[in-house]
């Protein structure tokens, strides 16, 4: 007696998902982008107990349809403007599949070395298909580990810095702009930091890094230790860039530990004509990018790298008789576990494989180029409007404006927008005045949904007036 | 012109990539458990460079066989002893590739209603099937939440008892036994504590609670603050049960933070029977039990539950005006992003919901206790052996024993094992002395594999002699 699905109803019943998961594919462009549910609703079309006996999984799947779906927002629709994208892509799903079919735990080498090697292989690509710093190989005192999101790895960061830094923490100060991500003052809250500086930013939405000087100096003044600053590559609000090579002189001169938030822009790195924008890696301790944001990989793979790695593994190891094994003994090996917090780990790595190898870096390179001509284009579109003005400059795929009636204008844009169901977009705020963000970057965003998006804009733009 | 696989393309490759995880699920019992590599060996395999052009999908299937599959361990092999295990099972797998098909990101409500929604329902059903207190639910002050890792949920619970406790981390102090999970230790050194204290174990490997109250007392009067303590039902090293209710009352009597890590023992609560060892769960703060252990729930899937989510969400709710939304200020929602570290979330609760209905409750208790009848069954013949010795009394489905030779016929008897990689074990110490772990729980173990287990046990207990 067992229940247990055998292994032909798996493959059955997983037929039936991949032709699920490629109707969604082919149809999610049509499916309207975000659900209308209210709070509440899904649940209370589920039982209130778990069934007491197997259901036949037939049900389940007509549940996704009728009980999922309807509180699915789209984020793989080529009309997502939104946030960041997630973006996933077939090789990706592949992957995926490859990974839970294995259910291996790599937490060891040893636990199954295909797990680690891949990792630090195709982690290894990347620092020469970035133009990273070939110190961050892990041949080198530095390497790459694949993280859940890049709030884990900054937090990561910040725990590694403070280790370094030593001593108290009640003395230890953390710098970011007022535009960085939430998750450096969430990680540095969370790392138990209690001195976390918002530095002013310019007009180009970077870093001023007067301010950061001004402020490094005056705690020191007062008796304090700064020991971590963020330079951002890509803003949230706005894709701002942030002077790294000024930063990391700062942060070289005062001992503090260089972290690089390039979390959404660094997969353009790919193409050296973005370069230009992360220019002084070499005084950089650690950086986080994700390739489930532009690398059409599926989150979570979120990429980490740093440049020694001795004080993070020193905070983070510790070696129970249970975990004991020649391998770790040998020193011959990574155990990425010492790499991040959990000690369990899936197989993350294959999906970015897959999707390395299926696109190559030429079909990655043409793509992330395309989503930045498009918004080029769209720029210009914009700045030519007489209703509308971009609150900042360009970078990367990211654009950000407002109508120039203010607020309640930009509301309404955005609104009718959204309520097209075809496109979405996401607002954000600066200096308390509300705006757009129009990223360009998901999977299968084309010309034609751009050239749709802009015209729902033109047509309202005339008509909203606040 | 693209470079994606078209959804007909994914089609033609997800039905090979289903026939190939139906052919490893049907065929993994036959395959060596473990891969004879050597370090390095896997990587050169791989070449130099990121290729350039996309590579055939064909390809790459050839190289997961070719490549990846020698450095895999078969923790999916029903001759899967070590550690603890890490179980799959079909639905769980197909909730994996519905989740990444759809690819959405559950940071907010918001983003996907029926992520959060699915999540909170299906961890709530949870607090019935494990006879948990019914305040865990997300009606009351408490709830659920996924996270990666028990190492995640322990780090989580150390934070959110360091907030409470406020003023200076400096003078906290965090208790565990000695026998308690080295992510106890891992994650409070990462959230900061400088004082963490190992408490004595008695002979069954629990924690002696008045060398505990004898620690709070020598700490308090040397000015420190008792913040912290934790329970373990399960230990790792020999399924060890500390006393949750006495250790409860002194957590009370100190204003300390009571935490359970139940990570491997907590999903067979779903038994009545066992619920014996975790009474006293009223006075808990945090548990957490990892469905991805012994529920057929493909890790990452670690279920934490806070008796009181208020300090949590303090310590970690930051909402910038990139992620504001109606849903969020209307309070009617929960926002699992300020539940744990990362921001960006995949929809694991899927896979857990397939096989809650895939299994049905008594499915999954079928299974738990089928296990543990094998674990008592095999105890005895432990027991009644004149070369073995258990080093602790039996717990649930874990058995911990040693030749009575000593080390050297205890590591060659565990050679012999592994040697014949149909059976995996691994080992741990306790006073110095190593032993072996059987813990019988992989999701296709039957009696004929613990059969097998026994029989080269026993035959080559007697001729190994250290």
């Amino acid at each position: 007696m067992n229940y247990h699905m055998s292994p032909e109803e798996f493959r059955r019943h997983g037929y039936k998902m991949v032709d699920w998961i490629a109707n969604y594919l082919g149809h999610v462009e049509e499916i309207p982008i975000y659900p209308e549910v209210e709070p509440g609703e899904i649940r209370k079309r589920l039982p209130d107990k778990a069934p007491e006996r197997p259901e036949p999984f037939e049900e389940v799947m007509n549940d996704l349809d009728e009980i999922v779906m309807p509180g699915i927002m789209h984020w793989q629709s080529p009309g997502w403007f939104a946030f960041f994208p997630a973006n996933s892509s077939p090789p990706s799903i592949l992957g995926e599949m490859a990974s839970a079919g294995l259910a291996i735990q790599g937490m060891l080498w040893s636990t199954s070395p295909a797990c680690t090697e891949i990792e630090s292989h195709v982690l290894d690509w990347l620092v020469d298909l970035l133009g990273l710093p070939a110190t961050w190989k892990t041949a080198g005192p530095g390497g790459g580990v694949i993280q859940s999101t890049a709030s884990d790895a900054t937090h990561t960061a910040l725990v590694a810095a403070r280790y370094r830094a030593g001593g108290s923490i009640s003395d230890q100060v953390v710098y970011a702009s007022s535009e960085a991500h939430s998750s450096i003052e969430k990680g540095a809250r969370i790392a138990g930091f209690e001195h976390i500086r918002s530095i002013k930013v310019d007009g180009n939405q970077s870093m001023d890094t007067g301010a950061l000087i001004a402020a490094v100096t005056r705690d020191i003044n007062t008796g304090l230790r700064p020991v971590f600053v963020n330079s951002t590559v890509g803003t949230t609000g706005t894709g701002g860039v942030d002077p790294v090579l000024a930063i990391g002189s700062i942060a070289h001169d005062n001992g503090m530990w260089h972290h690089v938030d390039a979390a959404w822009a660094g997969s353009t790195m790919i193409c050296p004509e973005f370069r230009n924008h992360q220019k002084g890696l070499e005084l950089v301790d650690s950086y986080v990018f994700n390739p489930h944001k532009l690398m059409f990989t599926n989150l979570d793979c979120s990429v980490f790298f740093i440049a020694d790695r001795t004080p993070l593994t020193d905070v983070m190891r510790i070696l129970p008789p249970y975990l004991s094994n020649t391998a770790s003994a040998s020193d011959e090996v990574i155990d990425y576990r010492d790499w991040n917090v959990p000690l369990g780990r899936r197989f993350r790595a294959l999906k970015l494989w897959f999707v390395l190898r299926s696109y190559g870096a030429e079909g990655i390179r043409h793509h992330i180029r395309e989503h930045v001509r498009l918004a080029t284009e769209l720029e210009k579109k914009i700045e030519s409007h007489p209703s509308l003005e971009l609150i900042a400059p360009r970078h990367f795929s990211l654009l950000s404006f407002r109508h120039v009636a203010g607020d309640k204008a930009t509301g309404q844009l955005v609104d009718t927008i959204n309520e097209s169901k075809k496109s979405y977009v996401t607002t954000s705020s600066f200096d308390g005045r509300l705006f757009i963000r129009i990223s360009i970057g998901q999977t299968r965003t084309a010309a034609e949904h751009v050239d749709r998006l802009w015209k729902i804009i033109k047509e309202n733009a005339a008509t909203v007036n606040g």
